[in-house]
């Protein structure tokens, strides 16, 4: 941690920052520069997060040296994480493919998806049960039905399954049904969920909060990790800007980045992140470019009849094609989609 | 609402979308544009909010025209609210003022607070006991205990007291000690919690989410008080922008729209919008001639010791300067201080 | 044009539109809904820009239908456009490669540049002259100097030449070295030089604004197109997010969406747009998967001593490797490098 | 500056900073923490801004310490500067009011709306000749004939002027009519634009850009002070988010935080950083109650009939109330209106 004090902070205020550092055990290097001094601390920087040394007297600023997260960093563990869930590989070479519709309708709706979708490989079939929608007056999901008829579908087509929890009853409600959680971008920042969640062994997709950065996103996960439950994945879905043409900016540049800073297994999901049905192949394609470890899509057998989020999923035969293409690209960027 | 379609959209997709609103119920409008054809869609458009009219053939875009929330909005009630809490008033003439520390971390730091508070002029005490916070490592609050010494501290002070709730189990504690529960930022969107909130009479305060436009945020209160809890004010507390100089921006411009587009009240809270002690005064005078029903501000006896947010919390001179300020402000905007 | 009324709003303000418009030679549709009256202006709504129909009484909003923008429209010109220059194609099934050091520094660094870059694919050779710096104090770029090292390497090395161009004196000087203006992010809205263009034949790269909608960047288009220069191609740079992980947020998304909107060429420039050379690759990349026509990329010969912007520099085996990729995905996505 | 080598960073990488710093003049402190070792570079930075330090073996980050501008900074002039024009002062205890129509449209408009402005007590009298518009289509002002009305208007109401320029062109042009320039918010980083200003004496007005950050604009003020031009106030007016309820998002806590980082004077544009009408005087009383120096307002006769910008205008009446509360908030904050 380094502190800058303030242009013309007397010798007494530094010395109060060093007295102060010292007391809680850092080590104190100071650097009398032309115009200021700067103050380093020397010891885990994680530990003085609750002591406030910018109100403190002659400081300017107080910049962090480390990431703020440990346990999700590839500073932490060097090696990829890799996820196994019913014989399929998240992290790994081979590319994981989660589609299906937005919400579970019904039992035929979500199994001809589930059938349809592997036939294309498809390898995780997703679908909501638990729908957090801004208007309280818009269709809220199945519930604990929808979970039901999603792992019945998943396991006649063979798929391990995917829903979303948004509180600690359907938490437990998806335990009884699914293979792999998933926490929405409205609760990437619902602490308390993310504890819970930390107790378990679950793996867990954990979306982007459309306003988070990407230090937060990774503090998410490390509220997860420091429960320790490690199956953590990330799914970018878009982020929150001034551009209205799209319903969100996906952020592809978020996928090589956190290959850098993080181990954990990165997805995206051009759906959410694009709102147009019509640019989820492009982004598709391109997040495969860029190295995402998989795709979560919206595949609806009708989207005009869905009821959510119908403008941007695919139907049938637009996701077959964009199959054919994200199964070229993988080769080139050293993946494979896995059977 | 009405449907834009593309140009060159055939009769027989025009006939399409005429249908289907007819057998929705819907009036229907068509109007033959030089460029393009415009259906206009008569009817209450809340109900057809699952209906994903956009995906139809030859539709280039929806345009809602009414407001998505309705108990909320002044065109459904036009007078103004005014929320009563053990004789204080909020979203009257009388200014709501409340204070006291981010978090509740002793019962001496927290009944000093209260004490001197209220000998000036504040009406309100604040003080977190579950505190949401970007890493797991940070203080996470006093939980339980924190209530318990927050309601002490008001009762010995003769002022209600409000506190965040951030889960079921929180929110049930919170009850037995609280006039007021707060939804943080985080969680505007947790529509689990809003639910159960909007199933009880308490009164909430529900702070915008970092990222939520105002019409989520209307929708957000529409989620609480569909459930039949009409006691919901709400409190601008910083947008998240591309500028780094403050830890949000304040977007002060969202009291004086809201005031037009709701009838709830609205507070401000200048503390966690500008995330620096020096910007907290000035910008609360400016909430006041905005136009605002209330401030929420942080002050701690000793920021600098503060376990939390010290470098946004005032001491108690600065409180002090601040309400003489305000109290002159109060009087020129048609508002006063209630003692 | 659609004039959305008021709740509640009299006939007599009703009446009072419907006069205006017809007045200005509009036809005119009037639907009374169940809350709110909907007027229906038919005629060409850009010539209405100038009256501002929403602070006339009653009126509620005022929502466009059709695109501000006509010249840049895909509706209005529905097949591609394709530039050439000097023999190279823009915008047709041949990727245009534009590389080259941010800025133009010494004879021997762009010759040898431009010689490498031809050697590996690239087929257009760009290099700053005049650089638009946020500090004064920085390089500003060696001016019609630069311009002059930049054709001549490009003559030497076979490869038509791109350079910035900041006001009417530097575009004068342009036309006598470069083959293509670049209009860049900071000067997007610079409608005075984009005028002074538009009265030329010089193709013209627009760069996006860092916080300009896709329709005021096809706005910006036009302003140059409705002066007569057809010859536009627009360049993805990276938008402004709140996230600072990256330097801007590359918004690939915009790519195929503009595809649907415009018939112009589109390039990306992952180099701005993420601000760090490790991304460079993956997001190059991931543009060519989406559709871009293009890309420009800075290689510089050794980024650690570049004048600007060595920290998103290539070196040129970091280019090496990335040509690799591009040339397999182009194949994917109906494209080639064109020699 | 601080440079923060990478975890691991060998002993020859760091030797290799030290002598680069070194070698260009600077003092070096090195600390080795328990993470990662941190390098001061003890010198004006300023001075290194062209190295690029990043791209070097075993950097991680590099930190500035200071800021990137000199001449506007307080640190460099603790004293507040005030600029006097014919008479009417800038940045003293005397408010200045700058008032009038979006654009001049005609002799009658211009004088008719001076004179009353001057009644009430606005003492500089504003109107566009040069409006930069996002489309080609819509009115683009008078231009030179635009600065001679407002010249006479404000000769014969006897209130100093103000326009925008957007060109060598029209900077040469309002050098003749104008007493102070103003730089839009598109062109705030049109340095070539802003240097031409700087070698002039003319007071400016710059106007803060709609994406730029306060550090980012200051640089921009840095850019004409650094040309020898020390007469530069500058203007908040709103920034752009992701709302979408309101124009841009006026960001109120710039002004109490320049007033911190600079000695130069600020002013607040209600009128553009809402777009709403309804939204000036609450907005107009917050800026001042917020400490700034003045206020930027569109005032029109008869806005349904303006030509540019009707729906954020005020007419004479709201004019006159809102003058009304900013005497009286003026009061409270220190200052006064000037007669």
């Amino acid at each position: 941690m380094i502190i800058v004090m303030k242009t013309g902070a007397s010798q007494l205020q530094i010395d109060g920052i060093e007295k102060f550092l010292k007391e809680h055990g850092f080590g104190v290097h100071i650097s009398v520069g032309t115009e200021r001094t700067i103050i380093g601390a020397i010891g885990d920087e994680r530990e003085l997060a609750v002591s406030p040394l910018e109100v403190m007297s002659g400081v300017d600023k107080v910049m962090p040296v480390v990431e703020t997260y440990k346990l999700a960093s590839r500073n932490f563990k060097p090696e990829t994480t890799v996820i196994k869930v019913k014989g399929q590989e998240i992290g790994s070479d081979k590319l994981a493919i989660m589609a299906g519709p937005c919400s579970v309708e019904s039992p035929e709706q979500i199994l001809d998806t589930a059938l349809y979708l592997k036939s294309q490989g498809a390898n995780f079939l997703r679908g909501g049960a638990y729908k957090p929608r801004t208007s309280p007056y818009a269709f809220q999901g199945l519930e604990e039905e929808g979970f039901r008829m999603l792992a019945q579908a998943g396991q006649e087509a063979g798929m391990p399954v995917i829903s979303e929890v948004v509180s600690p009853v359907s938490l437990e409600q998806a335990l009884k049904y699914v293979d792999i959680v998933q926490v929405g971008t409205r609760n990437m920042q619902n602490f308390h969920l993310l504890k819970e969640i930390g107790k378990l062994k679950i793996p867990v997709l954990l979306k982007r909060g459309l306003a988070s950065t990407i230090e937060e996103w990774l503090n998410a996960a490390e509220h997860i990790m420091s429960g320790g439950n490690y199956n953590v994945m990330l799914c970018e879905r878009g982020i929150r800007t001034f551009e209205v043409a799209t319903r969100f900016t996906l952020d592809l540049s978020a996928v090589p980045l956190i290959k850098e800073l993080s181990h954990l297994p990165v997805f995206v999901d051009p759906s959410h992140g694009t709102g147009k049905s019509k640019l989820v192949a492009p982004m598709s394609r391109a997040a495969i470019a860029a190295g995402a470890d998989g795709l979560m899509i919206e595949v609806h057998p009708n989207p005009k009849e869905a009821l959510s989020d119908g403008p941007q999923s695919l139907d049938f035969k637009a996701f077959n094609c964009l199959m054919d293409d994200i199964t070229k690209i993988a080769g080139i960027v050293g993946k494979k989609i896995q059977i």
